[in-house]
């Protein structure tokens, strides 16, 4: 019996999940439940201005007269209907057919991935990226391969370019708007190169569009999306623009694929909460989206200035950030040899105030950035966003002497 | 440029999901959305009896006075705690840092193949089972090894030792009680004798418990998770006990191992909807689930009666079947050599009837359970099972007569 020569005893776990440790980002969420801690850490929307009491009104009414919205239901085609509605207002023209609702954008990349992604296959990220789809394709043990970010026109083409000349990925993930957290909206050149190249050399692009109905410039760029509907599988979320905890969003997808993705779909879950599917429905269907989303992009546009303005007030010159035109993040570089993950230690520890250090959204082991760090302004109202600005600015000065 | 001289043009999927083809259940999901179908096919509880009037005082209450409820948050503490109570009326001793809260069932069976499981690695199945589990399975590839089940004692865990002495699958999937589709209770002799095994060779059990609050019996047997805390792993569900569109359920697991699956779930989906999470954990503080379990207990009951009458009055003496002791199923066997996947057709379009065939729960190729058919008794009412069962019988006379 040789298979028992190696420690029965011992559960075995799928290799990659031996090696599997807990995200920094849920690090993060344990050392900012500390009291006290002014935390523009996470990106939270706030809470204050969820739409509870249209959401009581809409829960109230299915409760009472529509008892399927507890069963098991196929995905609710009206909501696919408003989702139509709410692409075109974002620019781009699309069909009920080719949406396919997913529990927020995290499970749509995590569904993608499966679809696309062979094991130890190859993906196409820039060097910065936002830190869930990184766990998204942990398990697959891919190849990574990376370009730069320009923080004024975003992910750098030309690289891109280059590489798909030597090689073929399984995908290129890219944010056009409200890069998390590079806090850059691509250029539309970038935008028309990049789909040109998907379509050339045959790779799909994840476009993630979490926050692109979060702009807060007069006229925002439409997505990728816009400009390809073969290549191109946009990734929408409900988390940011109603509320996070109903875990629903949806991925816009080339029509012949929407059948795969609903069996991949059902083996992991079944079906995305229908309860939830049908609550965001009977509020769209009043109407009350457009006057909720301006009332957002205006709030957020203001702690978004009250951010800019406190960090002008107190970071050292040497400090560099971009005013961004949507999203939730500033994205600060502090002076090149600045660890700060070490700073976010002694921010938490000495002063009360959390942020994320650009490490966490590094892939593989380089540190490019190492020294920056990634501000949430959407989740703190603006005397605490000015107060842990503040504090901030205060570390960042002990730390730069040494002290 | 080599890799571009495999059609750059057409869109490469994982070789898995190249070969993906939609569930036999999705199937007939659209079969039975025809009109005047009595399905008797797949396995919904009656939307009759969902809680729905204290759902909507507790959804009111808590939009009202708590927005995290529609926040980012970590695993509702409170929901753990009442399934730590729900589990001890299942016979089970286990602590809140052993409950991990997932969408359901469907994404424990995801979640745990994910932690359990290499690609192309071995699992342990019988030859008949829920064909989810095959399903969150496929993406891996799996190599599968089968044991029969005996329909009156479940599981042949003497062929599971024969498996286990010559390898090592990393995983063996089990239904203590109301197996699906099978519809068989595991002997007691059994679970000791499954348990002693995964303890022996270093093996662990998947548990699907999602039935096992719903049994008819008035002394039922505790799962095997009362037996061993390290080497099972116990999937329960809300679906079956509250609702499905709701999408909850847990895994008790090792309690070393919930961290990672914390790690896994992040990746998948973040988080198990919130919303559904606190109005689970309100829904059972205000004590009303003992209550609402008799109801559905006693009316389920009432419904197998039913069932088991109709099938006694209506189907030839060649059919044999087994009345379940819990969950929603009966599983019947026609003679050999019936094919009840054509059954099927000539039911739906010349009856009005609807199941589902054996060959939908088959492991590969075999065609053991070809002659079979599941039944479904929770969804509808006694009288439509009464009529739903006498058109079954109707074409199974008809096609024994070559009608």
């Amino acid at each position: 019996m040789p298979s028992l020569s190696y420690q029965p005893e011992v559960l075995q776990l799928a290799s990659w999940a031996e090696a599997l440790k807990p995200s920094s980002i849920q690090h993060l969420l344990d050392l900012t439940a500390r009291p006290n801690i002014i935390s523009l850490g996470l990106g939270l929307p706030a809470a204050e201005l969820f739409p509870a009491e249209p959401f009581a009104r809409v829960a109230a009414a299915l409760l009472e007269h529509d008892r399927s919205a507890l069963q098991y239901q196929p995905a609710y085609q009206p909501l696919k209907a408003q989702i139509v509605r709410l692409m075109a207002q974002r620019g781009v023209a699309c069909r009920e057919e080719q949406i396919f609702l997913t529990a927020g954008a995290q499970q749509a990349m995590s569904l993608l991935t499966r679809l696309l992604l062979e094991p130890q296959g190859c993906v196409l990220v820039e060097e910065t990226i936002y830190s869930g789809f990184l766990q998204a394709i942990t398990p697959f043990e891919p190849a990574i391969v990376t370009v730069a970010t320009d923080t004024d026109t975003g992910m750098d083409v030309d690289a891109v370019e280059a590489i798909l000349k030597r090689e073929r990925p399984a995908l290129i993930y890219a944010i056009s708007d409200g890069h998390n957290p590079v806090a850059v909206s691509l250029s539309q050149e970038k935008r028309l190169r990049l789909v040109e190249l998907a379509r050339r050399f045959g790779v799909p692009i994840l476009e993630d569009d979490a926050y692109g109905l979060l702009s807060y410039s007069s006229n925002p760029l439409p997505p990728m999306r816009a400009l390809d509907a073969d290549w191109v599988f946009y990734l929408g979320s409900f988390s940011k623009i109603l509320a996070p905890a109903l875990r629903a969003g949806w991925i816009v997808a080339p029509e012949g694929l929407v059948a795969k993705l609903a069996v991949i779909k059902e083996s992991t879950d079944i079906n995305t909460t229908t309860f939830s599917q049908r609550l965001i429905a009977a509020y769209l269907e009043t109407g009350a989206l457009p006057e909720h989303l301006a009332v957002l992009r205006h709030e957020y546009r203001t702690r978004r200035d009250a951010m800019d303005g406190a960090l002008r007030s107190t970071l050292p010159p040497t400090a560099r950030w971009r005013q961004p035109d949507s999203g939730l993040f500033f994205w600060v570089e502090l002076p090149q040899g600045c660890d700060t993950s070490r700073l976010l230690e002694v921010a938490v520890t000495t002063a009360g105030v959390a942020f994320v250090p650009g490490q966490a959204f590094s892939v593989g082991e380089h540190r490019r950035a190492a020294h920056c760090i990634r501000l949430n302004f959407s989740n703190c109202a603006p005397a605490q966003i000015a107060e842990g600005v503040a504090r901030l600015g205060q570390v960042i000065q002990e730390s730069a002497q040494g002290v």
